[in-house]
């Protein structure tokens, strides 16, 4: 038997499952390798069926997961040439709230012919939007009774959320409601295929599920003013132990080890939202760093050693991120999908044409001519609320603003402005920890946007005064979902007894840090000055006309 | 000989110079011909030279204005099949400040060997923007003098305007300074050349000269204090009478005659400036009808008895459009250089491609898109001030402004959003004018996009809540000229006494009137409210973040 020991990360995303093969010792990647879903996202009509989905909906197949074992674990582990026996934990990341209705021995309900046909029998994916008249009645019974977790989660709970969910499956498919012995995260899900135990983490529990370590789950007075079929479930439905993510859930079983072309007994950590995976993922096991995804939007999460109560967060969960601290998270709902906007919609055909003759993207063109201004030479200044503002002003009814176009304003003029916008924003963000006792030293950055766009990171150092520390690895949440398989398997068994040992040793040197130009910061906290009296005037009832244009709107 | 009458109308613009003959008694159209500049705007080199001119300069070649005479003018009498003494007056409009230095005898200084090298000998066309440090220093003296005539024109003075240009001769070329005896209008000159009489049009020595019927023009010890050399320059350079625009200043001399294969004797009225030539050419004579040219800016006109000041307008002048009447002139900078600029360097690359196979304009298709929403649909509201803002608040440092964005904005929400805002300015101006007492009862528009966009025309009344009428004429300016120059002619040679008969007369019945939708003007009062607090917030001092982005942009 050879001394080299492997962990094995499982990342569940929305179209794809990928599994990742670690040297638990040095944290190279040696095997990685993606399965596709084969029924993707569902939003449409169930496979193979014409049953038609009501909008907004979007379901997955738990078939899919299965088959990310039994395909991507093998051709990674092929790749990495490891022995089977060199693999010594396991450890998932999915995304979150994703949540499948099953019966007692985790059968899913869309499994079986009695219930396949109906849509409520499958899984909601975190983007399923239908719940949205759930998540209006969640927010307003919980106001009028001034449910204490209420403000944890910013005041407001989304439609993306479990709460939301379960009770569209209650007024939409009560027969599925009432067939659903449990209703689990897909994430504690694939942890009890390979385990046989069902243990739901807290990370997923905690930012989704509206629970917390002191307070439980929202009350049963609660869900039976929610609606008197919801009494008890806490003690039914979504019983099972909370446990930290990479807590040790379990041992691989036999079924299991088969279909990954593994040996059963290998130890199997609890899952935990592929986002929060990105915290040890990108080597950040303390308090004081922030590790920022950019993507589409931006999630923000932070550690401290104490609970404070930060405006407008998405949640603070004790145990949420890493077991023994307080994991916050906050988001920034409008990132590159602003910077998309502009340029699918509003970039003038000649930088489309110039990108094309020059053969490269418009964004990179965009990106070069930006990058030839200074900060203010724009003379433009924008409000980031294409989709509204989540932290700190929680409100979804927000959107965007430029100042200062003139005749000579072009493309990259605005493309600068925009990104500015996301950095003002984050800096309020970044503010407002701080404001709320939570220390942001340093900003940690990984997602495809940080991989794609320099100027971003320089600018969003810059607009912050800190250094922007771009993570080593493609596969930030893979990584860190294999950091807890080697914690859940501990140094006796060859990996790490800590998560802090674990990406002390498994995160890899490799980091590229932009560090703020103190001139540009300069002109940045003018402009930051500027934004923020904006950011009030516009978002904290002085001139509430974002609002009303859109009560105009919705009455024409 | 035939009782047919017909009078001239000379209209003489930025690149060319049209000849319009029309039927005194019926205002038909019979002949119109156009003499393209043969030296255009000159703001390179001097023509035939390498003599490089700095930069924002433009000039003319006076001798272009006579090329026109000879040109366009046989063409269109040819055209009209009119006999040559059928023709009994003559009016001419131009565009203003355009003055050149000339001798005493009205040669210009340009025409000289000894000067025309030198660009300050030539023709300073309107745009001519080379003269802003002149302006800079007239508005700081006028202001610290607190000069009478400085509210009169809205407290600032152009850098387009006379005194601008004239104090840029004296400081860069005083040698022409000293040769020039007369420092005359462009429209002036024309008449001098055709008459051999020289009288200012108090239009143009009102709106662009600082002229006022009681206040003359502004005092010695005014200019003294701009530069002692300027002492007396009201009774030297400027000298003439000034009279009301259509004021027969005399008749068609022989060369001119020759020139332009007309009798001699033909009555020649006095010179008025072309936008304000539009009054009259748009049948308007009375108070209470507003005349907007509709262009890349806009130019607001309407008559009063009386004299009030109004503030941020361009200027009132007595007898200033037609005699007898106090003649106010309010801006709009920018209107359609605002959609230009969106559709030149904003507009997605799948709008101009789907433009190009129908066939159409990308203008063209915008307005089809737009026409398509309704008010307050877009969700967007926009400040017209992409050009600053000259009516009411006179600061050519506000921006321009976008509130409401959102990811599912697209190019024909902008499009209408950026008409809408133009609407509400031009709203505001009407305002003004009302609140200080002038009535605007109706609105009459002409200009290039009047005539293409009915879009914009039926945004401008629901806003306004006013009827829009488009005048008839293609050439209103023309038109008007060709009216005063019927006036000049008087009654008992078949012309008119007044150019109230004149208009009457000549006014072509095709008027298409846009009235307002009663649902779109309320839903348009809400969203003007908006626009009207945005307009406080940002243009009086609330929030002058735009002028604090001019200055950081221009110290980086």
């Amino acid at each position: 038997m050879s001394n080299t020991k492997f962990a094995l990360g499982l990342d569940f995303g929305t179209e794809s499952g990928r599994a990742l093969v670690v040297n638990v010792a040095t944290g190279d990647v040696v095997g990685t390798a993606v399965y596709r879903y084969a029924d993707g996202v569902i939003d449409q009509h169930l496979p193979g069926t014409t049953i038609k989905l009501e909008p907004d909906s979007a379901l997955q197949n738990p078939n899919d997961y299965i088959e990310t074992l039994k395909q991507a674990v093998p051709e990674a582990l092929k790749q990495a040439g490891a022995r089977a026996d060199d693999v010594i934990g396991i450890g998932v990341d999915f995304t979150a709230c994703t949540i499948l209705p099953t019966r007692p021995d985790g059968t899913p309900l869309c499994f079986l012919d009695q219930w396949k046909s109906n849509p409520h029998a499958w899984t909601k994916l975190w983007k399923h939007h239908a719940a949205q008249p759930e998540a209006n009645r969640i927010n307003d019974i919980a106001r009028a009774r001034s449910e204490p977790w209420l403000p944890i989660y910013g005041g407001i709970v989304s439609s993306e959320w479990l709460h939301s969910k379960t009770l569209q499956i209650l007024n939409d498919a009560p027969e599925i409601f009432d067939a659903a012995e449990k209703i689990v995260e897909a994430g504690d899900w694939i942890v009890w295929q390979m385990t046989g135990a069902l243990k739901r983490n807290a990370c997923a529990a905690g930012y989704k599920g509206l629970w917390q370590k002191e307070l439980g789950y929202p009350s049963n007075d609660f869900l039976r003013a929610l609606d008197p079929r919801l009494d008890r479930m806490n003690e039914t439905k979504l019983a099972g132990a909370i446990v930290a993510p990479g807590t040790r859930v379990g041992l691989l079983n036999a079924q299991a080890a088969q279909w990954m072309g593994l040996q059963p007994g290998i130890a199997v950590a609890a899952a935990t939202i592929d986002a929060h995976a990105a915290v040890p993922g990108a080597g950040v096991t303390e308090p004081g760093r922030m590790v920022l995804i950019l993507g589409t939007s931006t999630c923000h999460m932070i550690l401290d050693r104490a609970q404070h109560l930060v405006p407008g967060i998405s949640g603070v969960v004790e145990d949420g991120i890493l077991p023994g601290s307080f994991g916050y998270e906050a988001g920034q709902v409008g990132v590159g999908d602003i910077f998309e906007w502009f340029v699918e919609h509003n970039l003038a055909a000649w930088y489309k044409h110039e990108a094309k003759v020059r053969g490269i993207s418009p964004y990179q063109l965009l990106e070069e001519e930006a990058t030839k201004l200074k900060p203010g030479q724009s003379g433009l200044l924008a409000l980031d609320w294409w989709n509204g503002c989540r932290t700190p002003l929680v409100d979804a009814n927000l959107s965007g603003a430029i100042i200062g176009a003139t005749l000579g304003t072009r493309a990259p003029d605005i493309y600068r402005a925009l990104i500015e916008a996301t950095a003002f924003g984050r800096a309020l963000i970044i503010e407002t920890f701080e404001q709320n006792g939570v220390a942001v030293n340093e900003l940690v950055a990984c997602g495809g946007l940080a991989e794609r766009n320099k100027l971003l990171l320089q600018i969003y150092a810059d607009v912050t005064g800190r250094e922007f520390v771009q993570a080593g690895s493609g596969h930030t949440s893979a990584l860190g979902a294999a950091m807890l398989g080697a914690y859940a398997a501990g140094k006796n068994a060859g990996g790490h007894d800590s998560i802090t040992d674990a990406a002390k040793q498994m995160f890899p040197a490799k980091r590229v840090a932009h560090t703020p130009n103190a001139a540009h910061h300069a002109t940045y906290q003018k402009l930051f000055a500027e934004y923020r009296k904006l950011h009030t005037y516009f978002g904290r009832g002085e001139n509430n006309v974002m609002k009303r244009l859109r009560e105009i709107r919705n009455e024409v």
